[in-house]
């Protein structure tokens, strides 16, 4: 039996949602896909419950085919295993906390790494049980601050989580290998083009982490890529230090009145106007930006941070969150300003005159971080410490030394790959998968071992492999549309065929039934437009913003057995003899 | 490809885990279909989850027949709707509340009435859209108490709820006849025999209300049956009022001392030695008794009510809870009686001398409340309200008065059915289903309105549909098993047929690859153990605890064409042909 339109459980709208941002949530709302319960939480309508099924099912089957074993948690844990972990603060305000009428303490699971390590801690025991890949697909909580992107970005989600549990670094790469493989093939099924970026560890210590992207220009993510095949995403970018240049035929720091230069602009300018040097201007890159920042470690402490970067390079956000997890990370502000009246805003260095201001030995005691380009030996015009004043040719490693590198710096088009293949392009992406190697951290808090071949108890590792079933559904309405509606790709449309009857004419929607019911012996899924009321424009419109692929109209034509084929994302329409539309269908 | 033991994520216990208590809970843990997380809250392993997602394909099928089209809520719902209804108040301690990181107030929703009418109201205005009925499969929470019983009573557990809605009594009379046609066919499928009660429709105040209840003597429901067709639980038995009787020529009440008579035996005891009747001995059923209950009204208020009741018969709680909701009803406690000295505990009566004490006239100020078996123009034994005292002959209307009529004294075997159908006999049951019509009890509250034929607002009449998911499953698991283990009936097993290969001859693992291909060919989904290094006692041993009813046994006699069928109810095992045993599992 086709699904008929006359009593689904559907209403499309006009008007796009107030509270809707982007593309896909306005579409997926207007379609009668789903609607908003609360900020970043949704109900599912039959449409997107049908396009959510799809999706799961072929990664089960991707799932099944890499040996992979669906289990399924609970969304309700204790706290007891994320207290072991530190993963109950950690997460801050991400997480969801309630307490039970007894007043344990429990969470609404954003990940289940403590419940995957624990439950097989519970059930295996020998390297024989061993290699071990267990998924879930299950709703995730995250309080997210501000959940604006409709599905890209809720607070109550679906997940695909996959961890595999072996007892050797090569059998987790083999497991890693399997899983990287499953999500080739299930983008690849879903008609998602992926780029695989190489993205942070972070503080997981794992050692291989990437990141599939899809490629797009409204992508939340940036990543760079090079012609020679490097690809990561900006976070997980290296820049390899320069090499130290000899210092010695350098001439001595000089400190000159710079009125009115606090920005890098400023600076450069009245550098040249004042104080020219012969062969070339001064430049950006000339000049070394130091910038305050706050981190908030984990135990509450706040500590101040002065990072010394090109003048040219801007501090990059993502990259400064990933030098400095798990703390937090932000810009100084006035309060932290004022604390240290040594730091002149504006004027910013390492020394005043011969004393040391920043790092280990300053006398700030803040700590000091440069840029990797900041080699020994190379010169720097810099803040001296003073109102209105800063010092020319101060040299690294011999002026000045700081307790460390760090990247923070923004990465540019044009920065070589650090595998040397070339210059990198930036571009912007959505990261639809992640896998990475999590390594022994949570086996080894939760006391995940097994006995090897030897009898000797080792700890196990384990890889994680997650994607977001309902921010891929997203993903797919926001890059599978048009001005009209959505625009599905075949392998998780709603319905295999949306069959319009149009007019008034009963004889019209008994033929419609007759090609139905071929089309359904074939097997296909069957979306049926019998509203008998409803003007052919209402009909078409409907059509275009579910966005079943294939359309197949039956109208006046139908009595002398002709119907239109009508295909959604290329608009074109082909009158056709029934038969041959029926075949055309049952055959692709 | 089958599911191979050899690399599946299941581990059999020879033990039954501590914490369990009933059957279902023991051999489905020590089966590895579920493990507990915390109390009431389980994760599902890969056997679990299969048995869940065969139930919930039924229901699927089912509700698709019967018409209805499925949706998805999030558990994480905000407040406002359930104050609205006022439930965020009434549901107690058994509801989680939580907040967000900006205060808002949410819970995990217990059901999902709210969030239905709302969606309706939010998509539909016409009497055309109507009859509608949705249906979800989704994960529910309730802070039981004391979760004790496995899956039977989790905190976190799976349920399927449909609501239908019309603008009609007579729609809805038929939206409820589908979904109970389809709740008859689902549990018919499921192997699940059952008895469908009338219940009580509750402070809903809907019409009908009858519920599905599995037939046990372990179940924690009793409801009565008669041989002429009436079956009710004990909340929704009705005692029809016993009619008044003339009481021109009763003889005038007498107060004699009883000492020491506070129970009906004792009393009973001391009419017949010390106040013989001639015609025949007093009984406990010529007794009033009088209970002292203590109401907590919503809004938080405490009342005491004492119901009469004949001696012969007990409160039952039950009946005393759907009496008294929403309500909560528990016994006096001391602290009651010691602030009503005039209530004689073991000798409370409505009267005192020519005095009312109980009742709206009394100078208790005690509410009064009678069984309809205490009939004006009855005489009664009952307390004089002085200690050691009672008062025989006293009649009702003509005494006493109460302030109405009151249904909480326990249903007995013999008892007449209300229909006239006859005596009723008392029966114990599992609640597996629940139907019943709601009204328009959320849809005035919600303000659910449709324009009808008329263009006159009309407010929605809903129908409300439950089964539990999870606890289906455990019923069945807890009907279905001996004292090896599990036996799934054929419509939810984890499994088709489970391939036993035993021994060390590899080629017995090469024939039994071979069957199970052919059975694999014919659609049956195969779990195949295929461990080389454990004996066949621990494999049979395994067999039998998971439960898949239909076992191969592919030993020593494969290699002259013979295998063993097993049928795990029975316990039969028959020796054929290969080809006779492919031909037996794939023609069944």
């Amino acid at each position: 039996m086709p699904t008929r339109l006359s009593n689904y459980f559907l209403r499309t709208l006009r008007e796009d949602p107030a509270d809707a941002e982007v593309t896909s949530h306005k579409l997926l709302v207007r379609a009668g896909y789903i609607r908003r319960t609360s900020a970043g939480v949704f109900s599912w309508l039959p449409l997107g419950l049908k396009v959510k099924a799809k999706i799961e099912r072929i990664i089960r089957e991707e799932m099944a085919t890499a040996g992979a074993h669906e289990v399924h948690f609970p969304a309700l844990v204790p706290r007891e295993p994320y207290d072991a972990t530190g993963r109950w603060d950690e997460y801050g305000d991400l997480l969801f906390r309630l307490q039970d009428r007894k007043g344990g303490d429990y969470l609404l699971a954003p990940t289940h790494e403590e419940m995957f390590t624990l439950l097989v801690k519970d059930l295996y025991s020998s390297y024989k049980d061993l290699p071990l890949t267990i998924f879930q697909i299950q709703d995730k909580y995250r309080d997210e601050a501000r959940p604006r992107a409709g599905l890209l970005r809720g607070r109550e989600f679906t997940m695909k989580d996959a961890y595999s549990f072996d007892y050797t670094d090569a059998g987790l790469d083999a497991s890693y290998e399997k899983q990287r493989s499953a999500y080739e093939r299930i983008f690849q099924r879903l008609g998602l083009s992926y780029v695989i970026v190489q993205a942070d560890a972070g503080a997981m210590g794992g050692s291989r982490s990437e990141e599939f992207l899809h490629p797009t220009p409204v992508g939340e993510d940036t990543f760079v890529q090079s012609a020679g095949g490097y690809a990561a995403n900006v976070e997980a970018f290296h820049t390899e230090p320069v090499a130290p240049v000899a210092f010695d035929t350098l001439p001595p720091a000089q400190v000159f009145d710079t009125p009115d230069t606090p920005t890098i602009a400023t600076l450069v300018a009245a550098a040249n106007a004042d104080h020219p040097r012969e062969d070339r201007e001064w430049q950006a890159s000339d000049t070394l930006k130091n910038v305050v920042l706050a981190v908030t470690h984990l135990d509450g402490t706040r500590e101040l941070v002065v990072v010394g970067v090109p003048g040219d390079r801007e501090v990059d956000d993502k990259r400064a969150e990933v030098a400095f997890a798990p703390g937090e990370v932000e810009a100084a502000t006035d309060e932290d300003f004022r604390k240290h009246p040594e730091l002149v805003k504006g004027y910013i260095g390492p020394v005043r005159g011969e004393q040391a201001v920043l790092g280990e030995k300053g006398t700030s005691g803040i700590r000091y971080l440069l840029d990797p380009r900041v080699a020994d030996g190379t010169a720097w015009i810099t803040g001296a410490n003073e109102p209105g004043k800063h010092v020319f040719g101060l040299v690294a490693g011999r002026d000045f030394t700081a307790d460390g590198i760090v990247e923070v710096a923004a990465v540019r088009e044009g920065d070589p790959a650090p595998d040397g293949s070339g210059p990198v392009t930036l571009e912007r992406g959505m990261e639809i998968g992640h896998v990475f190697q999590l390594g022994r951290k949570y086996a080894e808090v939760l006391g995940l071992k097994v006995l090897d071949e030897n009898g000797k108890l080792v700890t196990v590792t384990m890889g994680s492999y997650g994607i977001g079933v309902t921010r891929i559904l997203a993903i797919i309405a926001e890059e599978n549309n048009d001005e009209k509606g959505l625009i599905w790709p075949a392998s998780v449309a709603p319905f295999d065929v949306h069959v319009v009857a149009t007019g008034k004419d009963d004889a019209v929607y008994g033929i419609a039934e007759d090609v139905i019911a071929q089309l359904e012996a074939a097997g296909l899924d069957v979306l049926y437009d019998d509203r008998p009321k409803v003007s052919p424009g209402v009909k078409f419109g409907d059509a275009e913003l579910i966005g079943v692929p294939r359309v197949l109209v039956v109208g006046r034509g139908a009595a002398d057995g002709q119907v239109e084929l009508w295909n959604r994302a290329t608009g074109e329409r082909e009158t056709i003899a029934i038969a041959d539309a029926v075949a055309q269908f049952t055959q692709a």
